[in-house]
């Protein structure tokens, strides 16, 4: 559902790797059955699976399995809901949906006992959702602290390396096709709350919902902070953290951060993006790679479709609750403080 | 079965975080119910499930998940077949097992329909086994690089950093714990020939076998290296490679290698360890982490039993191939050398 850039990634990958994809899902056949889309792609080798209507997926009964790369909550919540309701495992890169619906639809899949996975609303082709649910999973963790925008990252990047200033370098990742036209979602940090919520709902067992969470963003930063950064040692970086308080609430920060240049953190440059994970067995884990991009994305997508097929009929993701008014804080840090991480 | 360091761990671990891990597992009880040692373990509180008798576990119908931490090829080989033959799941820790029998144990695991699992096998803490196999199980690998042994990256960076000589750099090492009285397997490369066998073998479909590896170890790394790296704007790590050739054989290299400052290899020092793979959907993600240490490596230990606890009766693992003589290449690469990565 949704033949955009993520979408239609995961359709070419599913056909360029199909062999491995295959072998590796422990299928005899993977088959793409439908496409929906409000747009007409003429002449595209999908062309004979494209739908309008959502109804033509609901209603056939070979349809195991439903990607959603469409993004925003309407009509993506119903979809996915009605999905779920209807027997489907559900796969979605839509970090918006899993961020505001992440904990009723994961009650809404462990009732009917299929899986939601979502491996690619965070950190793109990072495998980050599957390593913290199940390869940490015999940890506690104390805090994640992550680098989870690559447009930013990329902006305070040229800053911080070109002595530009903020306007410049945003200019210059537009005109690179790295910021859309409106790029107030990643300049304000509305995007990387949204996936420190995911992050910390998964890591702390309890829903963050973004409204929760006040972020601060890049646009104040100016040329004279990032020199000061570098005279001590940082650099600059749009930092993501959640942190569990003693008393059992979670700190959930967005600002940019000084941070220093011994922190695994720092190099992380560019367009690349970074999750470090503290856990009380393994200590500092570090997961690094491309946080966005067409086929980085879409490999995390078919990563949990062969998840899906490898565990039709049985449930393997745990999931986590809703959460208590007053659960997540947030606005407790001030932005170029240098960040413990 | 092996009551050390790892293994100890292990069980600490399992008491420590004992409702997390219920929780994680989806299972209403987990019991430890026998500790195989050679030892005795006075005053312990696991002494009541000591057993020097390896049939404790083998005939108890009760135990369906049995953990290897022993190290060795024997007994160690012995006493996982007799487990998976049981119709038991292992979990193992032990790399130089992995690396000469997986192909072998992952064949009779299959056909017993149970799993056998080996997170702990590389990299300590680092999730590197399950994000190979499962979160990038849609991509085609091209290369794989790591630094894989933490004491020799301990050695390199005090030589790096500090100007001292190979040795008093490896003295210093063993006095913090960091390497063995006899430090050979480590100075030598062949700890990490063993994983680089397993990763290859894990990302490439088929056994890559150690002794087709021939590493170069860093004993011969002299103060005058490291500075010519520095003046090439290089670091010198012990880099460990398995690339996949045109004619479908896998390269395999181990040696002391210049690594430029831009990569993101370049800034894990110390003890740590990182894995960059280049798949042919997310290109460059890196891993990185505590490689070793009792805590780190027996929460991947426990990681793997609460996947198997979800997954009985239920083989959740495809594992690999065995491989022809020749599969494997070995010695193309010079010691330091600027390294493509």
């Amino acid at each position: 559902m949704g033949f955009g850039t993520v979408g239609s990634g995961a359709a070419e990958l599913l056909r360029e790797n199909h062999d491995h994809i295959l072998k590796n899902s422990m299928q005899d056949s993977l088959e793409l059955t439908h496409i929906l889309d409000l747009r007409d792609f003429p002449g595209s080798p999908y062309e004979p699976i494209l739908t309008h209507d959502f109804n033509d997926i609901l209603n056939d009964d070979q349809t195991g399995i439903v990607v959603e790369t469409m993004g925003g909550i309407h009509p993506a919540y119903e979809f996915v809901s009605a999905c779920l309701e209807a027997g489907k495992s559900v796969v979605t890169s839509n970090k918006e949906l899993v961020a505001e619906k992440g904990c009723q639809l994961l009650r809404l899949a462990e009732s009917k006992n299929v899986n939601f996975l979502f491996e690619a609303s965070v950190g793109g082709g990072i495998p980050i959702i599957r390593p913290i649910s199940q390869c940490l999973a015999a940890n506690e963790f104390g805090k994640i602290a992550g680098i989870l925008n690559g447009t930013t990252n990329y902006i305070l990047t040229r800053m911080f390396e070109n002595g530009v200033s903020f306007e410049a370098a945003l200019r210059e990742a537009q005109d690179r096709g790295y910021a859309e036209r409106d790029p107030s979602s990643d300049i304000d940090g509305i995007d990387t709350a949204r996936k420190i919520s995911i992050l910390a709902s998964l890591a702390f067992g309890k829903h963050v919902y973004p409204k929760d969470v006040k972020p601060i963003g890049i646009s104040g930063v100016t040329e004279a902070d990032v020199k000061r950064a570098a005279e001590q040692g940082c650099v600059v970086k749009l930092l993501a953290t959640a942190e569990k308080l003693r008393d059992g609430r979670i700190d959930v920060e967005v600002r940019p951060a000084f941070i220093r240049k011994t922190s695994p953190l720092a190099p992380v440059s560019g367009v690349y993006n970074a999750i470090l994970v503290k856990g009380n067995a393994t200590e500092d884990v570090m997961f690094y790679g491309r946080g966005a991009g067409k086929m980085p994305t879409a490999s995390a997508v078919i990563a949990d479709v062969i998840d899906c097929c490898k565990h039709v009929g049985t449930r393997k993701f745990f999931g986590w609750e809703d959460s208590e008014p007053g659960y997540t804080v947030s606005g407790n840090a001030s932005a170029l403080e240098i960040a413990d991480v």
